[in-house]
């Protein structure tokens, strides 16, 4: 069975691909609204995961409206939630199976239960989420076991999830103070660096 | 890693062992509280399934409790959650992860998130439910890919739930008349034959 994964590049949607792998033929897509090319180091993460890789393009006034949700909520979760129900639903048109890397205690982006049967529901498709029934301890050990984390304390790492555009665009409309309102700094950054396994 | 997996020697939990098999050592148990032995059926499963089986023997006075709690709801669900959350905290004692079968769309038995990470907390245990984010039609398309189930109308199925064991009880101390009335009849019935691949 083909499945067709959201991948950001990060730790939790790279777990994802190694779990269902030796279930499904995985194939891994990054959002793109061609604002920002920011699915390029997911690509590379793909690669050194060993998986195939799409740039999954989604229609720009998604983000322009998550653009001004987030600046009217002075909080970027609601325009990250709302960005992600788009791109499964456009993972959904086309694709019979799809997954993302959403896990038990994420709060940001996640879909609760009635919109996750929603978008299985309108679309006939099947909407797999290989992380919802890990905690934090348990994804911690399979990171552990299977990937090499770098961490750093930079703001420099190159990432493909739906922040940096959606930063990108409130930077180029509503200024970099407006940025550093909406979104808390992190301090620790991770990458995936390879595969142990 | 060791994973303590609960185990009914249905086709909920049967799949879960597999899906965690690539990553961890996989112990199956099936709880019994020694009213009835009703664990053989799941231990010949495991076996065909090829994965080692334990029984987890649980203080009777539990199976007590849940009786009163169905009879006084004339409805089996809040005992059979009552049961389910003492086997997971029995499983906790002495297994550093432990998991179960429960899927997405399951009402019964099945624990909230707050009651889930509180197994974790009290214990320190990981608890992984590896069928969380998969909904009736994933799970089917899977268990189709690695399980060959037979379906009967009989209620012949020689069956490792824990409703056995609390509909005997409820038998022995009420009569059969207060079973039929607490459960809802099963008209079809399905049960693990072998694995596929």
């Amino acid at each position: 069975m083909d499945i067709f994964v959201l991948f950001s590049g990060g730790k939790d949607s790279s777990l994802s691909a190694i779990l269902l792998e030796p279930f499904f033929n995985v194939t891994l897509a990054t959002c793109n609204f061609g604002f920002v090319e920011t699915w390029k180091p997911a690509a590379k993460v793909a690669s050194e995961l060993g998986f195939p890789h799409e740039v999954l393009r989604i229609d720009d006034a998604i983000l322009e409206s998550a653009c001004e949700v987030a600046v009217s909520d002075g909080y970027p979760n609601r325009a990250i939630n709302q960005i992600h129900g788009c791109a499964l639903s456009s993972a959904a048109d086309g694709h019979a199976i799809i997954a993302d890397g959403t896990r038990r205690d994420d709060r940001v982006p996640m879909l609760d239960l009635s919109d996750a049967r929603r978008i299985e529901d309108r679309s006939g498709c099947i909407y797999v989420r290989p992380l919802l029934g890990y905690g934090r301890h348990a994804v911690d050990a399979l990171v552990n076991d299977h990937l090499e984390i770098a961490e750093d304390e930079s703001e420099e790492i190159e990432k493909s999830d739906y922040e940096v555009e959606l930063r990108s665009m409130i930077k180029e409309r509503h200024g970099a103070g407006m940025v550093h309102e909406i979104f808390p700094r992190h301090h620790l950054q991770s990458r995936v660096v390879r595969r142990k396994k």
